[in-house]
């Protein structure tokens, strides 16, 4: 079995996370869903605590049909110091083969780590 | 719908706390599990990292033929601000309308707060 | 008797600070005066400490003839968790029944931790 | 003008914190209380908040007839560096000449950082 | 070139810690040593600052005739999350290839790194 | 003997920052050179992380000719209380005499502290 990672910060939720996931789970037998800047709220750029954000990817997960048992959402605070943050976040979640992302410095500090890190197609 | 939060350390995930989590599922219909004390990890009293737990928490339930889509699992720090932790518990969590719990402070901690606490008979 | 809260940050404490201060306390009996940002110093946004801001306000209240028990100032630090803000203000203040305040996030904040909140008329 | 320290955690406040404080009035002009281990409640050792701790020492103070003028009270949390404890100390209270203390490790963090430092009699 | 990592408290640098770093300096040709829980001073446990630490084992170094082009000092603080220990220890010391340490814990958390470990002989 | 502090985040290190070393070094017996920010990485400001900054200065010193017995190297984390910072530059360092510096911020809360402060000359 495989389990992949993808991590975002859902502010908030859209369509194009959902086109990932579905991607995503083509790859791979299990997802862990990682809300990432997991302290942040109330603000223009960060409007959802990380509740709020676990709650709407549930339902959305839901309404596309995608099956509760292939994903588990884990929320994940930032940290100044970015090889720390890929230390925390491997403690924080369970175990996984593949990350998937676009953005540059989550890739970068994944393979930095032994990650094996694939990018998702638009 | 009625959301319940139940939380534990889970080091590591017994029967009891299988127990604790059918006996809430059988009041509310969909469940919030706190993995506490999420940061530690590797002593003895708390062997497991939190996305350990969340992974034998997450096989325990399926072997149990509990739902996935009736629970989801969040992992908290501590915060040695003891008020202060509850606050972050409800920005990390979905809401819910009723918290689990037969330890004396998390208790006393969440009715502080405002939110019911039920016990959980053995 | 009537508690009041009021939050700013004090850099540095002027007339309209003092305005509001009179505005408040024909409003309430007790004013816990709370300087936000209280880590903050040295910069060209934040000169001055927060022992500094409390010994500029206590001389300015008490040259404006405000007796020094009608308020008790409390220094308070920034939190990147919005939510968690309040919670460490409720626990690092003595206990008040109104918060005065013109700032959108921190009204916003307190009336979402079920404290009513006056805006302060210029 | 001599602005005295008087630091403790006041868990509770009792009559020898009422005799060190008019003791140390009797030496200064103005005191600064700081309420030490701001960040504890909810517990045995330090039951109550920072708040409830400042509430009750302006009470005890005014039943002692202490003049509200006389005192300002400033929290302040813990730090495990401590160092630092002392520079945030600086940093969060107005400026004073001497502090009282009887407890050891106080008082020689504050005779290293070049404050004078009186014993309180029994 | 093979580098070596050596962690200790060093409170206080003893016969020990030199015949440890002499045996090191056998195996590898340049030695990163790390003053660990840095944080630490002023209690019978820890009675040293960082620094202090750091200038004695200069000192101690320098009289055993080991020349100061052979090891660098990194004081590193504790975290109470232990796989963040290991990434920030990678962040904040140069590469290194092995590292020496008969402490259970910090061998495992290093090894679980991917880092090899070797034991000191007494 | 005379002991220095040189502060700077040394992203990267160049010849400026080699040019004050010398300089620093012919005023001094010894120095302790300090990469702030050292919590900073991977970002296009601060692109290394502390202990390949570490291991940059110890080449590009060796290469110069420079002792290894004349410095050493102490990386340190920023704090956003500054006066919290300087405590922790002292608690870290080893004791130094006199610190360089053309940072004014730097300059002011070393003051602000006692040490004596000298410019580097361009």
């Amino acid at each position: 079995m495989t389990t992949g990672l993808y991590v975002g910060r859902f502010q908030p939720f859209h369509l194009g996370h959902l086109d990932a996931i579905r991607h995503i789970l083509e790859q791979v037998d299990d997802l862990v869903i990682v809300v990432g800047s997991a302290q942040h709220s109330h603000t223009l750029e960060n409007p959802f605590t990380a509740g709020e954000r676990i709650t709407t990817i549930r339902l959305a997960l839901q309404e596309a049909n995608i099956s509760p048992g292939k994903f588990v959402i884990v929320p994940l605070p930032d940290w100044d110091i970015h090889k720390v943050w890929v230390a925390h976040l491997l403690s924080q979640t369970p175990a996984f083969q593949v990350a998937y992302t676009n953005e540059p410095l989550t890739g970068r500090l994944l393979k930095e780590a032994g990650i094996k890190v694939e990018h998702i197609p638009f």
